[in-house]
């Protein structure tokens, strides 16, 4: 893995001043009409669509929380971005804008040109344009604001949550944990490498997101492992969720490597980026087409309840969630 | 000084969940029309008004870098907004939505009071509301992202310099730096208290931003020093300055405790948060207006020249800005 700002043997490695950090992270975009003005002044001015709202999300990825010392700058460039992404997709949103905060222990330029590659990408992938920043001296985290817009009064949140909805999953919760357990691992067969990519390069539910959440009753993305973050509808909603764990969507590599553990994974895992929702019964057949439209499975887990017990089945049997579950301090708000 | 994380003696210090953490940054604001929804989902959901764009800012606060270990937790929160919302003040915006990403090695309850306090007061005095966030462990910062608004069209940034306009700074630039270098003294009189509360309070310009972005030719906020942030003036507008060293309005405060040091404070100190900006001779008589209405004594230092060149000048003599000016790699992008 390419090493980290600070752990460059060698030669010293070319320094970098402000005005080159800054010419790395922008980019030479074609003129936006939403953007009268970007990087380069004390603020960027940008213009709102007519008859949207904004969606603002933030969240800041810290070296040695939210990513092991060493992994690729390209892989920290395009998370940082991805999981304010994925923020914006939980809320239907479509991007517009971000704003980069980054700190790093000294500017070298291959590192940075490597960060930046990985987070401007995604932007141009996803339509979304930096339009400003700060950069500063010190530990290495990065700070990612996204503003998105959704059609004016359009549902959102999660506290929309009715007994009788289906509860959904997209994707294949599990693989990403699974893939950061596999960062040091010697095992570079296709199943490993798969789950390894699956954490370096987590990909946002945009598409299906948007095509979701004017149907959705309540909507999230899976961050902080599926069960916690399950129970955050059920809070939000004021319901109980019966679950199925036989019914999790488990990537065949994810049951090749855990093994056992799979389901462990998938449940308590964390960092997944899919999208959990609940929806009307009658919605199965809408979703099944938006699923098929946007690329990725989308799987019905379980059933909203009365009351507030959030419960996982195991045929018959109450299947009890593994201790030590994530429970990291650094949840988004 | 308070202590700062990691650094409490004595028994162990309350530790919050995040939850708690949420909540001590969520005021108990009453409902505002422009909130559909707050803090508590993935992302905030914002309406933006009629007939305006938006001007967004992103400023992070390091420990070490922006502030030195052991300060108080009510400076942090109020700086990590204050040098916002001087962003904002620089492009002539009204302050209307914030987020903050606030990483901390251990959640103290005592000292999250303090930081909430010192940013959700500003926050309120201001107009600001705190609509998301995030939580995570990690080295002590906080990115905050700032949203406001101006008037669609109106005049931005820091390109509209012009040969012949005058050059213009609010307040006494200075007295941050000083205020800084004082913070481990045992000095404790009068200015030396003034100068360090400049330093640990800086107070945004937004009354006077906001009347004088219609009329001013370029603006920016003064947080690396006056002479590098007038620097950016003519590179941004390409044109020349010829500024006056004894026109600089220095406290009587400064010149007590710097004495020959003064000007060399205020020309490279840094952490002012006072306004530049260049203006039409014709405007003097409404910028002498504005500051009287905003309180803030605003000063003429100089000239817009052609050319490219800034220079200061001391009576007729050449003044050569002192070496070891603020270049700091954490300057605002």
């Amino acid at each position: 893995m390419a090493a980290g700002p600070g752990q460059v043997p060698g030669p010293p490695p070319a320094l970098l001043t402000e005005a080159g950090i800054i010419a790395a992270l922008t980019p030479a975009l074609p003129g936006r009409p939403d953007i009268r003005l970007g990087i380069g002044d004390d603020g960027a001015v940008l213009r709102p669509s007519p008859g949207t709202e904004l969606v603002v999300v933030t969240d800041a990825v810290v070296e040695g929380t939210h990513f092991p010392a060493g992994i690729p700058a390209r892989a920290i460039g395009h998370r940082a971005l991805a999981v304010n992404l994925s923020d914006l997709a939980a809320m239907g949103a479509t991007p517009r804008w971000a704003t980069l905060a980054l700190s790093l222990p000294a500017p070298q330029s291959g590192w940075l040109r490597e960060f930046a590659a990985g987070l401007l990408e995604l932007a141009a992938a996803t339509g979304t344009a930096l339009v400003g920043g700060d950069t500063v001296t010190g530990p290495l985290f990065a700070t990612v604001t996204a503003i998105g817009e959704v059609p004016a009064g359009q549902p959102a949140g999660r506290r929309g949550a009715r007994p009788g909805d289906g509860v959904f999953v997209t994707g294949t919760p599990g693989d990403a944990v699974q893939g950061r357990l596999l960062l040091e691992s010697a095992r570079h067969d296709a199943a490993a490498d798969y789950l390894r990519s699956r954490f370096l390069h987590p990909e946002a539910r945009l598409a299906a997101g948007r095509a979701l959440r004017p149907l959705a009753s309540a909507m999230l993305d899976v961050s902080d492992g599926l069960d916690q973050d399950l129970r955050r509808i059920a809070a939000a909603s004021a319901v109980g969720l019966q679950l199925d764990v036989n019914a999790l969507p488990l990537s065949p590599q994810l049951r090749d490597v855990a093994g056992p553990d799979a389901v462990a994974r998938a449940l308590t895992g964390g960092d997944d980026y899919e999208l959990a929702f609940t929806a009307p019964a009658e919605e199965a057949a809408p979703i099944a087409a938006i699923a098929a439209a946007a690329g990725c499975a989308i799987t019905r887990i379980g059933t909203v309840v009365a009351g507030s017990a959030v419960r996982w089945h195991d045929g018959g049997r109450e299947y009890p969630v593994p201790a030590g579950a994530w429970q990291h301090f650094g949840a988004g708000a």
